[in-house]
């Protein structure tokens, strides 16, 4: 038993700890820092401490401060990013002072945008293009965005020209294509040589690129003639040549390519890594799943952020500033709309100040159009970015959509209007309440597939606009039905 | 230059081609045969055409069918799987009946949960129990929940009991647990025998497990004592020990942990394959990349649907009732909130005929609150999500999210104040639209923070509900503000 417990803490210990633990410490060693630190300022301040005092204090502060950065030390690069994100930005500056300088790139390349550029504001240039130097060409490109001119100006003119050649290329290419995701380390062999040479050609490399479950069998010209995968090699006969064991690659990836192609080839063949080739089948670098990982949750996480009108990913301990300026512009178009909504309902005022229950009961068929059409929508935005639904299957997504909201209209407008009924003894008013919302309802299926449907026959992102459509057309049409209706029909 | 041309064609030929025009292959040739058939039909049910006519039409029907076939059974299962949830019912049922038998179980494995289940109604019994005997333990565990339970029963009996117990296992875990990422694929070798021994050892699979990165290495009570990843075997010295040369395991995950941190383990750390153990350390399976892609890619998708109201994916060709199952929950709470807003209008009637201008006004100010405090709640959920707010952080963001919503309010709640001033040639009126709007983005704010961080101290997902939650109460509080200040200031 005593031996079991001594086993399983000493097979701990040489995991690393888990994240959260690590935030934690690293966490309270700051704050034992600043409150030293805070101490000995005021004790500065206030000069009425010997000079041994702030010594001693001090001396305390240097061992927490040393006790901190060995934290660090010890921490793989993704976690201290993980670490920076959590803290608030005066901690998150505190703590990025104490990283070694040679890890600031690999640090910066983990980091969510928002956050990598307050970092990247405080250093200057000579440490950013000591950080870049660090990197490897598809990595820089990663980082450009975010770097002043200058600092790329001086990283560029260190490379050697090979790197400046990726570098150009990677840079060239937007965040949604596969060049961007490309890196350069691919391993090359030659079809005509055996498995043996191959091994021995690998004994020389001290460690094979990260994710190399592959190597890429090319000729001459550097054109993609199979791949081998390293189980292959392994299992295969050492005497045997590449050629007679490689593989035809799965997929051929295109620079030019969409990224979320490339991210469904990787899903649907459980791919590690693919060869990325240039028009004359030229293998020009690699793409592997960690930046495909990245990749699909990124794209979530901005598609996420985007239906609530968040320009891009907040760094959440933002100045109050910086979130009212990635904010406002979806404000102002709700309240456009809102207003539109509001100049329908100005319309009918006079109906409203001879049957004010319309005010009252407005809002709720406005409400059920919105939510109803939201559901439609995204419905058809997720199928669409599988490719299961095109522009042709409009007809019959309409026709089932309005079917769905008949049903609806049907049961809740029936509900809501014998409700109404019953609170405003309005036998008349419930009709118009059943009538209004299935209308609406059905206005809303139509809608909900129209519109996600033309952005895609206009070559736009369904995903992003769409709400806010949907919800001022269910809105001010709500509106004009219900109280059109009521106008007609009650007064 | 056509020599070149040749080149690339013979190149393009090698890899298989894309899903996209794989599909809209099957779909010609389904409209194709089923033309065929339906003139034969009609030919049969007119008597009117000789004999030779009907064999004629049938042997071309035969050859289309058997063109459709090949097609098919060149396809990979998880493009199969895409065509058929891109097919309306009919056309999904046709195709599904030309695929072979014995790659029924891995297409099932690949589709999404509703075209699953409706093709697993298609299917009998010994259909079923024949599908699920060409898969892995884990595999079963995952089709398991859309089997009938006699189909299960069957499988249960057929299996060898090692694997009857991993399937106990497997089907024991939440989809949310690392249990059920799990598979049972992983190869392990002794420590203290060298890689030469190693080598032979793997020479005798025909193929190393798929995602397999690396070796597990664990001692005779099967604790696990480090890792060999391939490259190191293969760079290393054969005549080093397995014990030499190992790694340690950058992260082993527990069965009962949650998949999500799993998956940010993966993301952080770019794994491939990670191990599974229990409480003694002891090795009982693996995790790999495409589980975790898989997971990472449904769990965005899923919280996207739930955000809209959408209990579960839903195939678009799904019948009128199944949708409206889908949904009407969703709907159901919209309009019991609704409800309470229109109820709080209610009490202001008096007002609202007094000044029917409020009832044009009032959609604007709740409108403001529910966008604003959406915007927030999404911020914090993402956040939250990356374990980068705590409930501790909650003070500081709601003073945060206040000031934003300060800004905010004396931005757009000055310019529409204005307006409604301009429009009705009210000042007053215009100065409790500032006042207003101002109000309910104050509310939005702190609910906003309050909502989300009051889910997570309950330990619940707040990315479930938090958007209803918030639009009732800017709905509400937005009605009783504006129309109260009114009352007051006004009337």
């Amino acid at each position: 038993m005593n031996a079991e417990a001594t086993t399983r803490a000493s097979a701990a210990s040489d995991t690393p700890e888990r994240v959260q633990d690590a935030l934690a410490d690293v966490a309270a060693l700051i704050r034992k820092n600043r409150l030293v630190e805070g101490l000995v300022h005021e004790q500065a301040e206030h000069a009425e401490a010997g000079e041994r005092g702030v010594l001693v204090e001090s001396l305390v502060t240097r061992q927490n401060r040393a006790a901190l950065r060995n934290k660090l030390d010890g921490l793989h690069a993704a976690d201290i990013a993980y670490i920076l994100e959590a803290l608030p930005p005066d901690e998150r500056l505190y703590v990025w002072e104490l990283v070694k300088a040679e890890r600031d790139g690999e640090i910066l390349l983990e980091l969510s945008d928002a956050v990598r550029a307050s970092l990247i504001e405080s250093m200057d240039t000579d440490e950013l293009v000591a950080a870049a130097e660090t990197l490897e060409a598809d990595e820089i490109a990663e980082l450009a965005p975010d770097l002043p001119q200058e600092v790329l100006d001086d990283v560029f003119q260190s490379l050697p020209v090979d790197e400046r050649e990726q570098l150009r290329a990677a840079m060239s290419f937007d965040d949604d294509m596969v060049g961007a995701l490309m890196d350069f380390e691919d391993v090359q062999v030659r079809p005509d040589v055996t498995l043996e040479v191959v091994l021995r050609y690998l004994r020389r490399f001290d460690e094979l690129p990260s994710q190399t479950d592959q190597l890429f069998v090319v000729d001459r010209d550097e054109r993609l003639l199979g791949v081998l995968p390293l189980p292959t090699l392994i299992v295969s006969d050492p005497d045997a040549t590449v050629e007679s064991v490689m593989k035809a690659p799965r997929v051929k990836l295109l620079q030019h390519e969409k990224a979320a192609d490339a991210a469904g080839a990787f899903e649907r063949y459980d791919l590690v890594s693919a060869p990325v080739v240039d028009t004359n089948d030229r293998l020009v670098g690699r793409v592997t799943v960690d930046e495909i990982l990245d990749f699909v949750r990124e794209r979530a996480e901005t598609e996420a952020l985007a239906q609530a009108g968040l320009r891009e990913e907040e760094d959440v301990f933002a100045s109050v500033w910086a979130s009212f300026r990635n904010r406002w512009s979806w404000l102002a178009v709700n309240l456009v709309t809102a207003f539109v909504a509001s100049r329908v309902i100005g319309v009918f005022e006079g109906s409203i100040a001879k049957l004010v229950a319309l005010a009252a009961l407005m809002p709720i068929v406005a409400g059920i159009g919105g939510n109803s059409g939201n559901q439609t929508i995204t419905m058809i935005v997720r199928a669409a970015a599988l490719g299961q639904v095109t522009v042709a299957h409009a007809r019959t997504l309409i026709r089932k959509e309005m079917l769905v909201s008949l049903l609806n209209g049907l049961i809740w407008g029936g509900v809501m209007g014998l409700v109404a009924m019953l609170l405003y003894r309005d036998v008349k008013l419930g009709l118009v309440m059943i009538l209004a919302m299935t209308l609406n309802l059905l206005l809303a299926a139509m809608m909900g597939v129209l519109i996600p449907m033309t952005m895609l026959r206009l070559g736009r992102d369904p995903a992003v606009g769409s709400s806010v459509m949907i919800t001022a057309v269910t809105d001010s049409g709500g509106f004009f039905i219900f109280l059109g209706l009521a106008t007609l029909l009650l007064l």
